[in-house]
C-alpha cells in the first residue's frame, strides 16, 4: 500500500543513544552511556514489602481503573513537599501524576505549541525531551549552556528573533547531559526574560535531590509570581525508573488541559506504582533516604573524576558536576570526537554518548561526549577510565 | 500572563463521562455509567503471588529502566497468540507493549494523521479514542453503526467525499458503547474498502475474549494480506486495567515510528506490570481463565437484560450484546433522552451515560444512552433497573 507518516513524526529517528545502547548491552562492553540510576540505590526490600501490603489490604484499588489526575493522597503529599519550597501555590496551581516526568514534558509541549511555534531549550539538552518536542513539529531553538547555565544574552536575542516563542525548557540542576547547575542569578534572569517576553517556562528537575556537593539553589518555580513555570519531577532517580511515576505542577488552567491530554494518552498512570510511591514516602524518613542516595552517587562520581584525572589525556576537559548522573567532557575543536567515541566502543569496548545526540539538530557541531557514573560498577569505572585514558593519549597525546 | 493553548487541544473538554462519574461516585448512587471490569474478575491472589515472586527473584529487572518496545518475553507470547489466529505475520509485522490500548490508538493517529486529515470512525464510538483523535485536530467523520456493524454504504460514500482519509477506526467486537458485533461479511467489506481507498484500519479489540454467546468472528486483521490493519489489544478487561498494559501490532515500519513516539511519551510501560502480565500468561491456563470471566459477565449481562425486560417502558429499545460490558438503549425520537438521564441521576440516583457523549460532535442528535453491567453488584442491577423502570414509565408510559 501507499502511505506516508504525518509531517510531525516524519523526521523522527530512534535516538542515537538507542543505537549505542545496542552495543552497550553486549557482554564485555563497559557502558558509560546509560542514564540509569545505580541498582544498589533501589530500596528493593522496602518496595517488595509495600507491594505485599498493598495486595493484602487494597488489591482492588491497585488493580481497578483509577482517575487520570493520579492517586489523591500521593498528589497531596507532593503538593505539600512543593509548598514547603515555595513551588506550589494552592488555589492557583494544580499538580497531577504523570507516567514519568517525560510525559509531563511532552504534554506541556502538546497543549501549548502549534506546529511551527518556537520552543527554546538549552543546547545540549536531554534527548528525550528534544524528541518529544520534535514530535510536535515545533521550531526548536537551542541556546548554549555555559558553566553557570544557559547563556542569557543569547536567550534574550532568541526571544527577540522568535516572537512566536511559547515555551522555554530548562533543567537547572545538574543538567543532562552537561551536569551544569544554573546559578541563582541566571535563574532570576531567565524568569525575568520569561516575564518580559510573556512565555511559559518548563522547569525539569529530575536530579534535584542528587546533590553531592554545594548548596541547594531555589527552583525557578519558587519565584514564579505569575504562574508561568510548569514544573516536572520524577520518582525515577529517587526510587525507581521502572515504575514510571512522575508529576507535573503549574497553573490550574494549563494542568486542566494536560489532564485531558493525559486521559487520551494512557487514561492514568499505573496505580500500583502510584500506591508504592505513596506508601514509600509515608513509611520512610525521606531525608535519610536521600542522604543514602547522595552517598552512593558521591562515591561513584568522585571515583570517576579521580580515575579520569589519573588516566585521561589533558586534551579532554570536563566539568565537575555538583550532582546528577553525568560528566560532560569536551575535546579541543581540532580533535575528532566522533572518531574517539567510535574507537572507544569498537576497539576498547567502552560505550560513550557522542555529544551531538543532545544537540537540537543532528549536524550541530560539538566535540563533547557524555559519561555516566551511576550505572557502572566501581570496577567498571576504574577499568573503563583506564581504557579511555589509553585511547585518548593514543589519539590526542598526553 | 497572556497565553493560548495549541489549536489541536483548544476545543478538548474533559469527557462528559467524567462529569457523570463525579455524581456516580456519591454514596447512594447506583452507577451504570462506568466501564470498569467486575472487581470479582481480578485474579487478586494470583497477581499478589506473582508480584511477590518477581520482587524475590528479579527486583532490579522490575525497578530499572526498560526498553521502549516492551518486555521481550511478553511480546513473544503475544505474537504467538496473534499468530495462532492469523493476526501476526513475522517478517512483516511487529508488536510492542503500550500503556493500555489507549496509547496504541493515540499513537496510530499521531504517526499517520496531520491536522486536518480525515479519520473515519463508527458513530457512536469509544469516547477515549474520540478524544485522542480530536487532540490531533483531525477531521473526524462518524459513520452510523447498524445492528451488524458500521454502515458500509455510508462508509464508502465518506471515503469518496474525503480523499484525505488516512485511518478508519473500528471496534468490531461488542463495540463500546453499542455492544454491536460486526458481521463477518461487513468485516470483509470494510477491508475491501480500505484496500480500494488505500487507507489504514485501526482495529481495537479490548473485549474480544468476553464473548458470552454466539461464535467468535475472525478479526479484520486476520485477512490483512497487505498489512494495512493496526491491531490493538489490552490486558485491562482480561486481567486488570489498573496495570495499564496493552499492545499494538501492525506493519513493521508503522510500529517503528510508533516506538519513537512512545519513547517520547513515557519511555516505556511500567515494567513490573509487564512482568505480572507475562508471568500470569505463563502460569495460567488462559482458556480456563477466560471461561471464568465469561461466566461472570454472562450472569451479569443476563440479569440486567431480564430486569430491563421486567421493568422498562416498552418505549426503550435495546440491543442484546453477545459480549463486552455494555447495553445500548434507544428511545423513540420524540422522547427526551437527556431529561431521562438527568432525572435518573438527580431523582432516582441511577447514573447512565447519555449517548451524545459517544458521538463525533457533541451536538449530534441521539436518543440513546449506555448502561454498564460489569461494575454494579447483582443487587444494584436489580434495584437500579427497577428505579429506571419506574422513571421510564412515568416519562414515556408503559
Amino acid at each position: 500500500m501507499n502511505y506516508s507518516f504525518s509531517d510531525k513524526v516524519l523526521g523522527l529517528q530512534p535516538s542515537a543513544i538507542r543505537e549505542i545502547l545496542k552495543f552497550a548491552s553486549e557482554p564485555n562492553v563497559i557502558s558509560f552511556s546509560a542514564g540509569n540510576p545505580a541498582p544498589e540505590a533501589f530500596p528493593k526490600d522496602k518496595i517488595a514489602e509495600i507491594s505485599k501490603e498493598i495486595f493484602e489490604k487494597e488489591p482492588t484499588l491497585a488493580l481497578q481503573y483509577s482517575i487520570t489526575e493520579g492517586y489523591t493522597p500521593l498528589r497531596d503529599r507532593l503538593k505539600d513537599i512543593l509548598k514547603d519550597i515555595n513551588c506550589f501555590v494552592p488555589n492557583y496551581d494544580e499538580l497531577i501524576i504523570t507516567s514519568g516526568a517525560q510525559q509531563g514534558n511532552e504534554l506541556a509541549c502538546k497543549v501549548l505549541c502549534n506546529e511551527g511555534d518556537t520552543l527554546i531549550c538549552e543546547a545540549p539538552t536531554f534527548i528525550g525531551s528534544l524528541n518529544a518536542f520534535k514530535s510536535y513539529n515545533v521550531n526548536l531553538v537551542g541556546i548554549e549552556v555555559q558553566d553557570d547555565g544557559i547563556d542569557t544574552e543569547k536567550l534574550e536575542k532568541a526571544l527577540q528573533d522568535n516572537p512566536n516563542t511559547k515555551l522555554l525548557y530548562v533543567i537547572p540542576n545538574f543538567q543532562n547531559p552537561t551536569g551544569v547547575t544554573m546559578s541563582l542569578e541566571k535563574r532570576k534572569e531567565v524568569y525575568r526574560l520569561a516575564q518580559k517576553y510573556d512565555i511559559f517556562i518548563l522547569e525539569d528537575n529530575p536530579y534535584g535531590r542528587l546533590r553531592i556537593k554545594g548548596e541547594d539553589i531555589p527552583p525557578i518555580k519558587s519565584f514564579d509570581v505569575d504562574h508561568r513555570v510548569i514544573y516536572t519531577g520524577s520518582f525515577s532517580k529517587i526510587l525507581s525508573p521502572g515504575l514510571r511515576v512522575g508529576y507535573v505542577s503549574g497553573l490550574k488552567e494549563v494542568i486542566s488541559k494536560m489532564i485531558v491530554c493525559k486521559q487520551v494518552a494512557d487514561v492514568h498512570t499505573n496505580i500500583l506504582a502510584q500506591l508504592i510511591c505513596d506508601r514509600f514516602i509515608e513509611q520512610t524518613n525521606m531525608e535519610e533516604h536521600f542522604q543514602k542516595l547522595r552517598e552512593i552517587y558521591k562515591k561513584k562520581c568522585n571515583l570517576m573524576l579521580s580515575e579520569m584525572k589519573k588516566n585521561f589525556s589533558s586534551k579532554i576537559k570536563y566539568i565537575e558536576p555538583e550532582g546528577g548522573l553525568f560528566v560532560w567532557c569536551t575535546l579541543p575543536s581540532d580533535c575528532d570526537m566522533n572518531a574517539f567515541c567510535k574507537k572507544a566502543i569498537q576497539e576498547y569496548k567502552v560505550a560513550l554518548v557522542p555529544g551531538n545526540a543532545f544537540m537540537v539538530h543532528d549536524d550541530d557541531f560539538t566535540t563533547s561526549f557524555r559519561m555516566n557514573f551511576s550505572t557502572p560498577t566501581d570496577e567498571q569505572i576504574v577499568k573503563g577510565c583506564e581504557k579511555l585514558g589509553r585511547l585518548s593519549k593514543e589519539l590526542f597525546g598526553e
